[in-house]
């Protein structure tokens, strides 16, 4: 927390609920790391929490996608916006938890570049399209997934997860966020 | 509730939490009806609880924008990435709050033509910019809202609303959301 | 008239030819208004003539589209340009026409989400492509209006619709067009 | 008229009005041929009349900008828009007019490749912004173009004939317009 | 050598080499002219070489491809980056190979306005979209290629020289290149 | 070389030229390995040469940018066209000349986020309004070099580089290639 963690003049809070603490203590033991989103979000509780909320239930909750899928889209969606913070830490996401770091490194890069399987081509593509252009969007793109075998509630988590990835980088974009440095060597 | 809300076949949950059926009656009392958005999230409640926390931290807690400048800011990136549903709705919002219909309309429209204060313009300008083109956001386009007169705080809200509403725009062209009739006519 | 306008100090005549004056009275019979496009245009008669005729021909005059499906290709190029002027006295008429206010907010605010038949998406994703991308228009286009149902003059008046606004809309945007107030309330 | 000047059956009227015979007759013999787009509206003397109306006045009738100037801004806005008929069509007359074979070709190609006074730089630069983003031209540029010594008229007069070519060179490729074969060796 | 070749004072080589003169020579007896690139290059002997013997190698060696579908390719992309020099250059090639005036003014105006044999459209559609959207390129694309008749060779060769004026473009547009006049008026 | 270096089948020549094997034994001892781009362009002896002249001349030869400057000319135009090959081979580039990894990764991700001294900053403007709109730039684009310290031997080194990925990029785009798996763990 030495170096700001974006270009706002807004310092976490000098107390933390114990809540917050406990979830901080938790980052640092599973991650290593308080990621810097949650620092940049600390200067409020309820915003924080909100945050974490609508993230975790996102990323980790139960659902027809597995998390590796949930971090692709992630990615693929940064990689559109060209955001810095969340390609580096979820493209460490993709290395980690596929094994195979030239694999993230093409989802970073160009995701069509990459040998993916049908469902997953869709699920990007899909992704994609919704990213850059939403208002596009219609029955065929629904159908298409539906054809690559994902139900309609997984066609919710798709497009939950590129949705809050185009708020997410746009968030980090404006404050210029900074990313923590140990994502980098992560999984190379 | 008799028409469906969106594309998906994820209806409503059958019961809905205490807490929730509260909340739904309070929108009711106030605004006549439940939005639509709330009844697509109902087929869950952990998501529909995530999001009805980030909205109204977002656009209801206290902040140096008003609720007509947060509404404007829904409204002009709605308008960037054509959402039927949000120009619906924040519209409504935005004819409300200002009592003013055609101002409603310029800002759904092409708030370029509207007649803004020179910190609204800077205001829609960073928001519209953060929409259309988040990697191109730097340091001179904070600079420009600090000289129109925005503390960093207001800043952070500034992109929290235009950042939220990129994804929310997203979800709703994603599961082809319907706005509640009532919208059109309200505030005319 | 009280208020300019358009941004150019181009004040109408002060003198208008009889034929002028009684096709404004005719306006203000059917309309309740001389619609704004008219005032700017009438510093000089000549001009004014020439846009009221070749407005007509394609607008009022007998075509295998309908005045409404005609209104419907001007509001959704329009939405295309972002063209204040023309969305709110075209969406007016389309309100007005289809009777159906929630309908005419579809056409404006993204004609994707609107249900319509496939002869009318046909009618406007043609249109939606010429003015986007005119260069790429061919022959499989016409192709899929022929498939659709019209004739070759059809596609004739589906072709001038769609680049007359796309004129239209540039002398809005161009000079500051301001519409008549009373489009705002009209129809809703 | 032996090889068919558009992609539309529909064919020149059978018998012509005299007027329209006249005008021709004029055409033939001030500049050797018929252009193609009359034989193509030639199938409604009401809609030709009316093209006529509108070409003449803004591309013949008295203006501060003289009619160099105006097909300049003809040949800027059809390489926009890649128009194959217009830029055959008013490419020669830039030639023919400027005596400049290499003048006309940076106009058709790339306007900014062109050796230009100030004032025909601003003048195209609003010609082409009108054309490609129309809801972004402001104040600020009519300003430019005031600066540059332009009138309110002659700023009308820019628009209108940017705004014309817009409208025309989608006509042309909804259709294909097909350019008469003498323009292209024209003033070489 | 009179008027400058391109706006950056590099001035060529006050002595070439044997080789170099011998090659500038050969250019005058057969084109009548030393194409200003290749004075542009002239200030430093190793990029002049290494420009000379790629170009010559894509543009002249053997390939499955004609000298004038290469010149085509050539004109084609640089009708997509609206580069002078190369449409001056280029388009002059094509209307000297196919004898055919109009025709090379279409593939410099809208490649997709001239009647091309479907080997040639496929050719063209691949080598702009290339071009325009090289990270949307995939399988599909070098199948349709394939399906036209072209061998993996003559992929190669397609994407090679549409690569090629994807660079030449960009130096020429860098550096304001400007065309031998003789261009204008050849083979018209 | 056991798994295809491309999409295309266009094996490397069997027996390569003494010159290229030693060329080859070189990029052994020096990087541990052969690049996968050279490997590609060996099914001719000739275009290999011709790629790898020019390549060492931009990229090795004696210029007023350091290496490290042109390798992230290199990665920042690869980014804006999403070239795999190129960002997993030039960024491993950047990481090792910068021997700052994050760095590296900003310059792939997102130019724009990273600390640039100004020069540079200008530099990569350049490199990337080049890439994405070459008929945009204009004399005061140079003229944002020279400022920056740049000569105009500098400014055409910046030109070259960045025209060079243009091509480069697309030719690695259109046949698929695949870069060697040891570039993402090189200096993470």
């Amino acid at each position: 927390m030495s170096s700001p963690v974006m270009a706002l003049d807004l310092p976490p809070l000098a107390e933390l609920s114990p809540e917050t603490e406990a979830y901080f203590q938790k980052c640092r033991d599973k991650l290593g790391l308080v990621p810097n989103v949650l620092t940049a979000y600390a200067f409020d509780e309820a915003k924080l929490a909100g945050f974490i909320a609508m993230y975790n239930e996102l990323m980790l909750a139960p659902s027809g996608l597995t998390k590796l899928e949930r971090e692709m889209i992630a990615v693929a969606v940064s990689a559109v916006n060209h955001c810095f913070y969340c390609l580096a830490a979820h493209g460490a996401a993709v290395r980690t938890l596929s094994q195979d770091p030239a694999f993230g490194e093409m989802i970073a890069m160009n995701y069509r570049a990459a040998p993916l399987a049908p469902r997953q081509r869709e699920m990007l593509d899909f992704a994609v399209k919704l990213s850059e252009t939403p208002d596009r969007i219609g029955e065929a793109d629904r159908t298409a997934l539906r054809n690559a075998g994902f139900s309609d509630r997984d066609i919710w988590d798709i497009a939950a997860t590129a949705a809050f990835f185009n708020m997410s980088n746009r968030m980090a974009a404006a404050v210029d966020m900074r990313p923590n440095d140990a994502y980098h060597a992560l999984a190379r």
